[in-house]
């Protein structure tokens, strides 16, 4: 079954402490790369953990505070100079551009690939990119500038052919393929035999959902509802409840909260504060309102199984 | 004797490559900090190394290669976020206040301090910041886009008072301040008795030269000649001498010529292609041609004591 998996490449909020990076993730969906923000220092983080950056061809980034995209010109140069030539997709916000562009331009560097700029928007959520693979969406998050998350779907796989059921009916080889696309076979005699009835229901297409830095809210529920994995922010235990909605960012356990009111299968917490050596309480007190709760830390792996 | 010191915080070129990191290097001159580059991952540096960022006032950027400032933004956010309420001194082309003023507008974030820019020119040589320790002068570099290095001087000592002939000579107490600037002493006879012969000269004023990335050039032999200490990128071997020349840098073996042209005391050399596993060849080379060259690894110290 193909790989849907994610790894932890910073989990820090805002600054670098305690060995914690800025915010970025690497999903790996059947083997194809996608990076999720790109706090600085993301490339360290890649090479620390091996991961190959020619094999990323997709990047999304959900807002332009500094710890969420710093690392991503540098990045984009290391392709340069590594003799990258296939385009990267780039999402994000308009501004992210401009940036890029006068970061470049100052720097006399054309780069060697071509960078294709797809501008996200806060207005409403919106499916801004699909391939065989997946389709992803934006999530809008409340916060101080305009922020998107983001949610990956797996596209629904093709049915599996009961072997037996298949030679008991005689379907001639030739339909076989076609009876994995939900088709019903009719028999020579004109007898309809239903798809369900040759064929098993394929596994149910993976959901991840990454929801970056945002002010608790309910709104995006339906979207995330259900999902195998959804990673949210918890920058604040619950007794900073004042400073996070000042800040608008969410507690730990609000992220357990939402988990649950979700029903989602798995919560990954992250963009924890600076003021936090030890994470495990932020962890429990996610815990506390959805068990099913895993710290994102540097190095972490977190796959989705087919079901 | 106050203390006069650079550290290597990186030593890689463009790229990060084998735990070396991009351009950067904190100077100590009599326990004020001074930052000369900033590489992305900077900060994450400061930290590894426990450098108190709230002791840097000042900051001065060679060029606008992304390996030489990457690692700003994110460093004066980390500042601002850590309640930083002194100003910042910042040095470099005219285009990194653009960089800086759209990445921080973007993010909607307004700094609690202010940051103070110079603009430095690549017209000629120039001395663009004095205070009471020391003086700061460009170096016009022959790079692909406009690059200032930076020279260090020292500012001259007072004079030191010889306790034994003042005794002799009976210079009265208040008169003994004004021996260390130089000045003659006139008994009450009349008779002068010439400053050289009531103080000892002080110590040389040190002299620590940063050359960023350049073409081998003897342009600025006189502005470095016979300084304590001074860093020369050394990007390649000198058989890579025509990738040097294209690429508008300078190779180990030339770094360590015109160190010796300019009767310098002590070479660095760094800024190396993420081609080399092992420095120790570029070393040699550098050696070849002046034995007292040492590498810049990151978290390597060079102190320059008063003579």
């Amino acid at each position: 079954m193909a790989v849907f998996e994610v790894t932890i490449l910073g989990s820090s909020s805002a600054t670098p402490a305690y060995n914690r990076n800025p915010s970025a993730q690497l999903l790996n969906i059947n083997e194809r790369y996608y990076l999720v923000d790109c706090g600085e220092a993301t490339q360290n983080q890649l090479n620390r953990f091996r991961i190959r950056y020619s094999r990323i061809d997709h990047i999304f980034i959900s807002h332009l505070h500094g710890d969420h995209y710093l690392g991503l010109v540098g990045l984009l140069s290391t392709m340069h100079l590594n003799g990258r030539k296939n385009p990267i997709h780039l999402f994000g916000p308009p501004e992210l551009k401009e940036i890029i562009d006068l970061q470049l331009r100052v720097s006399e560097t054309v780069l060697r690939y071509e960078v294709i700029f797809y501008a996200t928007h806060t207005d409403h959520p919106a499916e801004i990119f699909s391939n065989n693979d997946i389709s992803v969406e934006t999530i809008i998050l409340n916060h101080r500038i305009p922020t998107t998350g983001f949610i990956f779907r797996e596209k629904p796989r093709k049915r599996k052919v009961n072997i037996e059921k298949v030679a008991e009916y005689k379907v001639p080889v030739d339909f076989v393929q076609l009876l994995k696309y939900g088709i019903d076979y009719t028999d020579k005699t004109g007898k309809r035999i239903p798809n369900e009835e040759l064929t098993f229901d394929p596994p149910a297409p993976r959901v991840y959902a990454y929801c970056s830095d945002t002010l608790y809210t309910e709104h995006f529920i339906s979207q995330i509802e259900g999902a195998d994995l959804v990673y949210h922010e918890s920058t604040f235990l619950h007794e900073l409840l004042e400073r996070a909605r000042e800040t608008l960012h969410t507690t730990a356990l609000q992220a357990g909260q939402l988990a649950a009111k979700a029903k989602v299968d798995r919560l990954v917490i992250g963009h924890f504060s600076a003021r936090y050596k030890e994470l495990e309480p932020l962890l429990e007190e996610a815990r506390s309102a959805f068990p099913n709760t895993f710290l994102a830390i540097e190095g972490e792996k977190f796959s989705i199984i087919a079901s």
